[in-house]
């Protein structure tokens, strides 16, 4: 079993697959991605990813250089090959291998690139545990709804949090108001509401932050897609966040102080479980 | 005669030229980056360009992993291989090669790529036309200081600049603070006053930008590095913007409407004839 990777429709190994220096990928950043978790062998929203990787390309104006249905079968070889039960595909496209310019070139296909690499298996949901985070300024562009390869700074946010001992760094623009995290969304129990920031251009629309939405809604609970701002977040009773790779998790420490009551609260629980609920029925019992 | 790469000490033909799938700048954008000119076969302010790959590659906490003189050996090796009199030399340097996180890896050295393109001779200064440029919003990250690949802003407002068929875009933050253009820095004479953003983390603090800061003190004149917002900009009398590719070059047109007065004007001129000059004193007369 060996991480594979398809380069445009040609399947390699992943420790051996390269890309030309001129991509403008690695050059100028021009691309974006996506990472879709596998779970018992089967993907997780495959389509909910592939709809935002058409976004985020449109937003740029790439063209996506394969159909869903290519982009799917090649992720199902590359599992096949690679033999990954519980694993993570992951997508970019880049506007492909062009001499260096900052304008778009006009004949220069797109690159796509699809690897797989293994995860471990789901733990079991008592066994997850709460992660802290610390707040930081976000100083990211401001269309942040774009997933693009330009993570330069949600890498130095998230290496920061790291290093002050914490897992994620939940951000906040110059007017207080939180954002998201350096890799996740961010949910908080305010006044006994649910809050969590509104998709706008400051915010990536997380697959997971929206399943969760759906939950809640579908749980009758109370949600409000309002923005809250620092203060509010470190009065919250319940924080957590989302992410593909994080699924439901919540948060017990902020900037070092413990979030009071017992991590994961009710609410977060509630979440996390029916979050596990929704797959097992996408991907059978995990 | 043909553009020639040196990758981490290896040369090989930049057509050729690969670098791994999982290099962090390509799956991350995580790096930084220099442009150095050539002229008559010698490089201009190559040391100024080091400098600042330094300041760069700290910013982000990349050890270079070259010493200075390695890399002028390197570039002088690649001019000579390809034969270029009149080129530039293009230096990136990234976190490596690594398994994909946030979070830097502990063991892996940075990859530093350089490689050589030929550019055509320098113009004769008065055939030097005048550029036309547009405003747009500056939807940047707040460390425009550090020359990083995360370039996605600058392109996308690039390309809109081309399709309205101006040159550049010179970008304004929300409160119509003119910080830079999209690849370069950028001059105003506001009532009769050389104005031009101070440095801070909204500007790249351009190599081309502080030779003319230089000649301007040497030639006497008043610059006052304060910066001014679209409206003023839309008043100055002359505007001009510089660049590593473009020295100091006039802008004509701000929107669609032209800057009144002969382009370029006075004390354009005379800033273009002083950087000519600085560029024969340092690499012979062009």
């Amino acid at each position: 079993m060996e991480p594979m990777a398809w380069i445009n429709g040609d399947i390699t190994h992943l420790a051996e697959a390269t890309i030309s220096l001129e991509d403008r990928g690695y050059l100028l950043g021009d691309g974006v991605y996506e990472v879709i978790r596998v779970y018992n062998g089967f993907t997780f929203y495959f389509q909910a990813h592939l709809e935002r990787l058409h976004k985020s390309a449109e937003a740029i104006r790439i063209v996506l250089p394969f159909r869903d249905e290519d982009i799917k079968k090649a992720a199902a070889t590359l599992l096949e090959k690679s033999g990954y039960k519980d694993a993570y595909i992951y997508i970019q496209v880049t506007r492909g291998s062009a001499r260096r310019d900052h304008l778009f070139p006009e004949e220069t296909k797109p690159l796509m690139v699809i690897y797989v690499r293994p995860l471990d298996p789901l733990l079991p949901l008592d066994q997850v545990k709460p992660v802290s985070s610390i707040t930081l300024p976000d100083q990211r562009w401001l269309n942040c709804h774009i997933k693009t390869i330009n993570l330069l700074p949600n890498l130095l946010a998230r290496q920061k949090a790291n290093e002050s001992g914490a897992v994620e760094a939940i951000l906040y623009r110059q007017d207080n108001t939180v954002t998201e995290g350096t890799r996740s969304n961010v949910f908080a129990v305010i006044e006994g509401v649910i809050r969590t920031h509104p998709e706008s251009n400051l915010i990536l629309s997380g697959v997971s932050r929206n399943i969760v939405v759906k939950i809640i809604k579908d749980l009758d609970m109370k949600l409000d897609e309002q923005s809250f701002n620092r203060n509010e977040l470190k009065k919250a009773s319940e924080v957590w966040i989302t992410s593909t790779s994080l699924e439901v998790c919540p948060v017990d420490f902020l900037d070092g102080s413990q979030i009071e009551g017992v991590h994961p609260g009710p609410i977060t629980a509630a979440l996390m479980n029916e979050f596990r609920n929704e797959i097992s029925r996408s991907c059978g019992e995990v």
